[in-house]
């Protein structure tokens, strides 16, 4: 089940050109999602360091997982007898998974892609395993994820090892997504074949050419999905590649149906992104950089482990309300509340290699990216989002 | 500030032998304590893996700090800064702090130990140090530790490396108590020199000598400290040796002051202890066997690494209430909940390496100390603090 409705647009008017922004409610098996939304990544059915409770506090609406680790550990025996996913993970609100191509991929020398599918070796154990748009389907079925992403191929935008290799060219994203295409045909009649009861995307792809991802989306378009994502991107190529294939590929996608930029991005790239028409998002940078002390704020990115936090007593952010920076009174430093834990209280669990770092460090980072889709609603809601866009740029300019 | 007062004993009757329990309340300067209880392990300003709100959510009412430690880092500079310990670690509630005198002498070749004091190496940054009781005092005055321990030496068990040593001799744990007896005297000096308004606890050594802990405990009560503690176990010894003193000096304390017992133990050393008349506890054993998999429970104990968890539904104790066991419900698995995590989860969770499962872990070990006690109190106050004990043993030795 999906249902997906666009609340409001950001037309053009008196001087402000308008942009390809949407304000939706998506509605799945297990719960609704305001969107625009941003996914926090939950790869082996946990987000790194953080407690559902707190997911759920900081309002978290649809998480991630991961098909192929999830495959890979606990396994789908587990995962069967648990139902699915979202009872095994104690996470009851909607799930998106994807559907392991990446990782696959990823897998470099012990995998080998062909037009049936990907033979590889296991990492974990070494046994021989075979993933096909089939299996994928036939996994994320088992996982019950409320969003199943076709299999796909994601091609690369380098080909080959960093010295002898070359910039994927055209006969090969082609070539790869002619394949993703067929692969998307065989994902959505497995996926009929099973009678699943949620949703399956399909996912845009044809690297760095505006022509391919065209001639991929129309491919797509005509075979009716309930929601498009557009793949392919972060996956090495220059920022300003990333940047036109989002302002050029989304708001093509059909408006009646949630699009989704897979893997994107740095906060700056969210906001462009809803601006580029997209509802969704995922990626795993509020959760790595927590891991590795560096903080998101609306000021600018934070590093903990700079010396000149050692006495600093505010919070990370002074305009936010999460555990980190404002405690269980949820006042910010900014409105005078004292609850929060200081800067040189982090900067020492940094030091220190304490757990409490990187526990407070993810649960500040994901609540900004959360907090900044709320933000952005709130301002489509309100008619001012080319006001929130500029407000937005010069508050991360000016510095934490 | 430290007012005691024991609500109930336990006294004999009908067939009951009774025991040494106390049932009482401790009022420190920035909390009352219902004793008997066990302190949280909080060495460098957190307690690992856990957040201070799901120490107050567990009932955590007293954790402890390291002096040696926070000395190092983040040093008392920044502690000063806050005020104290409590400001910079959010912890509003008491906090105890060990003298220091431990981590130094666990140095070993990196320090001295003479009359004056102990010369040794900074592990941080290798800056000779030199630490005595003058020095734990004033560093535990920078803490505003609500109770402030004596700088002692804490004789170990053996002598020397474990090939060539030997057996602590009576005269050596005679020199060290006869050492540790003036260091409480100066520290004492110390305290009321600084005009310190926390609580200054004396501490018995002696070994494990019975007249020596006699000798010990006689000269620091006529010193007057408003509390004692039994130092000098969990050293090394062997498990019969630590009971053999736990039965011996505890109960020998004066009756209207608190007694803690130093480093101990399992959940069976805590209500052993109980009954030979400790008021107080802490250990480091909840927290590291958590990060280690290993679940302390009503039912025994468990490790979560062991296959046969990989697919079972139920939560580490059925009859749990913590976030682990119970999740928000609190409702336990036995009463019907069914929003806790699964031996399953936590299985796949340390399988996979995720800081959720010691996270999971810590809160379930250490909610599980709290509530032990917890129960001990409500014995002591029903009068069924002799059946509560058989009660326990049985259920301990039942498995899980
Ligand atoms: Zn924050
Ligand atoms: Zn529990």
């Amino acid at each position: 089940m999906l249902e997906f409705t666009v609340l409001r647009t950001d037309p053009p008017r008196d001087g402000y050109a308008g942009s390809h922004a949407r304000r939706g409610v998506l509605k799945l098996n297990h719960g609704v999602v305001q969107t625009p939304i941003f996914m926090p990544v939950g790869t082996y059915g946990t987000v790194k360091g953080v407690m559902p409770r707190s997911l759920r506090e900081m309002g978290a609406q649809i998480i991630l997982g991961n098909t192929f680790h999830l495959w890979m550990r606990p396994g789908l025996d587990v995962i069967r007898a648990f139902g699915g996913l979202h009872a095994f993970e104690q996470w009851e609100r909607p799930i998106l998974t994807d559907s392991g191509g990446f990782q696959v991929w990823s897998l470099g020398a012990m995998r080998k892609i062909t037009e049936e599918g990907v033979h590889f070796a296991s990492p974990v154990n070494g046994d021989k395993l075979f993933m096909s748009p089939e299996v994928s389907i036939q996994i994320q079925t088992a996982l019950d994820s409320d969003i199943v992403m076709q299999l796909d191929e994601c091609t690369p935008y380098w080909q080959g090892d960093k010295a002898n290799g070359h910039v994927t060219t055209e006969a090969e994203a082609r070539q790869s997504m002619e394949m993703s295409l067929r692969w998307a045909r065989r994902s959505q009649a497995e996926f009929e074949r099973l009678g699943n009861r949620n949703a399956l995307f399909g996912i845009v792809q044809g690297g760095m050419f505006e022509h391919l991802r065209e001639e991929s989306l129309q491919a797509l378009v005509e075979m009716d999905f309930p929601g498009y994502a557009v793949g392919g991107v972060s996956v090495g190529e220059p920022k300003e590649a990333m940047r036109r294939i989002m302002a050029h590929t989304p708001h093509r996608l059909p408006a009646h149906k949630p699009r989704y930029l897979m893997g994107v991005g740095t906060p700056e790239d969210l906001v462009e992104g809803v601006a580029c028409g997209v509802d969704m998002f995922d990626c795993v940078m509020p959760t790595r950089n927590a891991r590795n002390g560096t903080y998101f704020t609306r000021y600018g990115d934070l590093k903990i482990r700079n010396a000149r936090h050692k006495t600093d007593p505010r919070p990370i952010d002074p305009s936010c309300t999460c555990y980190a920076c404002a405690g269980d009174s949820g006042i910010p430093w900014h409105a005078g509340g004292r609850a929060g834990f200081s800067r040189a209280y982090l900067h020492h669990l940094d030091r220190c290699g304490e757990m409490l770092g990187p526990m407070l460090a993810t649960i500040h980072n994901l609540h900004y990216y959360l907090n900044l889709m709320q933000e952005v609603r709130d301002a489509l809601d309100a008619g001012t989002f080319g006001d929130y866009r500029q407000r937005f740029a010069a508050e991360r300019a000016q510095g934490v």
